[in-house]
């Protein structure tokens, strides 16, 4: 997997170092950044899930650990690891609840139990909520004053950030930008989490399939026929291929997504009124390295200033993220430097 | 004008003291309260648009000091105004912009003139957001960490208390909490500001009024029809007369208004998590005091609970506001209260 940012030396570096974990069903990323956020190093390890929470969280310790010797630090060079984690949690106690994909992590006291064994504080936030921060403190959004991110994959993720600081809700439930409602009809489409007329139901790359295959059950000419026909499997990515080769239906789909993502957005401008969105996650069409990606991102835009207030809608930066996958890692770092930065009481 | 909060005596109130303005389109109600936020004396006089901002805010600033005598104070008892105003606006720079029901007060500095008219420094905020601070400093949200204020009249407004201040928004446009969208198609209802879909399209009372049109010229028996033969005008107070008789179709759009304002809670519930979720404004259905709005405030829950993350739903709480129209200029002043500690270094 690449990462779009170049490794600095020690030598650049700034201290102090802070570790970023990136805890997600498949894989745990850990890096190492300096006090700028600059990454000195990266590894993934598995997280398989189903050895168990305790037997993960010691091996993202050792991860930890590794990390810093791969930067060329001395284990007392980093003073605080961030921890970014899916499922619903209870954040001031570090604890999570329910994984919806690691079904025996329940009630697990995952911030601690790092901490115990990677011997450094750990600071705990939602994945999403990490991976907003690291775009607002280094990425798209670090010239923005507050941001929303929105990741797009197999759900609609989010963060919210404002004042410096995360939005992560009285209930630890701040921030789940997916299940904002665009549609509160009884026939409107089903989420993930079994409730209608979420912007998770129309703009993740699951209702993209699922919107897909309507258009293709109603048999409107595709190419995509002739490819699921060959074997292939509806995705995004098949999409985004097919689009980009100038079928309609590819196409109208990929673009009716930016529409209902419009959508949202604008909610969001109508109450947090940040000063930039940003467009993250495994489906953004190829971003700004595409043309589908540009043109995805322009409907978004268009969508956007058709239906926002004129002063937000002129100027509220729209962009994709620029931190692919280490967005993660860096943001969990960015979060245990603003614990470190806090314990110290040094300004934030 | 009945106030809920009795006046407390000089003798019983604890210095410093700040003052509340909060300007609407008919009447600018100014009020002295405590650094308890407990009011000592209050006053209105009318906002008289057409004769101007600069005679309006010289007004303002006179009744600012009226107010502070009738509170038993000397001039210098009082350290801090605040200033609460309708339209929108640039609170960083305290000026009105474009304020919808005084179309000739454009581009105006609100808050230094109203300092130079009054001689206390000015705090300045969105009306709304003005009424959550007061609803979260003294009335339904004093024991709330966070809260969304909507208020309900003749549009929908909001506003947002996290960390113990108000969201105003990147380009003070935070919390315009009647202009998330509910519904993305393109036949939803229209707003007042000219866009489909917003919540305000839908549980304002001008939404109320325009859904009880549709359904009378859809021939549905109603009491309505013949007091509306009497002359009288369809309003929210008519509605909740009728539907307290026993009329289906005037309870019928009471509680279809409560569903509409569930969906839009729902929405802050997944991405602010404040704590509590407080209704207030002119159309709350005679509140507590009032079966009708019992039932208003029950279903309201109901739509919630069945839409929202089991968390949230469990903990949120969802009530009535309790300051009344006295909401405004208590929380002007405890906006106030917050510039003039933040200046003297003092705890926030």
């Amino acid at each position: 997997m690449s990462h779009p940012l170049p490794f600095i030396s020690r030598q650049q570096a700034q201290a102090p170092f802070f570790v970023g974990v990136d805890l997600g069903g498949t894989n745990i990323k850990v890096g190492v950044v300096d006090d700028l956020g600059r990454p000195l190093s990266w590894l993934s390890i598995k997280t398989d899930a189903p050895r168990g929470a305790e037997d993960a969280t010691a091996r993202m310790g050792q991860a930890v650990q590794q990390a810093i010797r791969q930067a060329g630090l001395q284990p007392q060079d980093a003073v605080y690891a961030g921890l970014g984690s899916p499922g619903t949690m209870d954040i001031p106690a570090g604890m999570l609840l329910e994984p919806v994909n690691m079904p025996t992590w329940k009630n697990y006291p995952i911030r601690d139990r790092l901490s115990f064994h990677c011997g450094l504080p750990v600071a705990f936030a939602n994945d999403a909520g990490a991976a907003a921060y690291g775009e607002f403190w280094v990425g798209s959004g670090r010239e923005l004053a507050s941001l929303v991110l929105l990741t797009l994959g197999t759900g609609v993720g989010g963060g919210i950030i404002v004042g410096g600081f995360s939005i992560d809700g009285e209930h630890s439930h701040g921030a789940e930008c997916g299940h904002l409602i665009i549609d509160y009809h009884d026939d409107a489409r089903m989420c993930g989490c079994g409730q209608r007329g979420h912007l998770e139901a129309y703009a993740s790359a699951t209702a993209v399939i699922q919107r897909a295959s309507e258009a293709l059950a109603a048999d409107r000419t595709s190419s995509l026929h002739q490819r699921i026909a060959a074997g292939e499997a509806l995705s995004p990515l098949l999409l985004a291929q097919e689009a980009e080769r100038g079928d309609a239906l590819s196409r109208d789909i990929v673009l009716e997504t930016a529409r209902y993502l419009g959508v949202g957005i604008v909610s969001f401008m109508h109450t947090i009124d940040p000063a930039g969105v940003i467009i993250g996650g495994a489906m953004t069409f190829g971003g700004h390295e595409s043309p589908l990606g540009c043109e995805f991102l322009a409907r978004i835009r268009q969508e956007v200033r058709s239906r926002a207030f004129p002063v937000p809608a002129a100027k509220t930066k729209i962009d994709f993220a620029s931190l692919g996958g280490d967005a993660g890692y860096i943001g969990a770092a960015g979060i245990a430097r603003v614990a470190y930065r806090r314990g110290q009481g040094l300004p934030l």
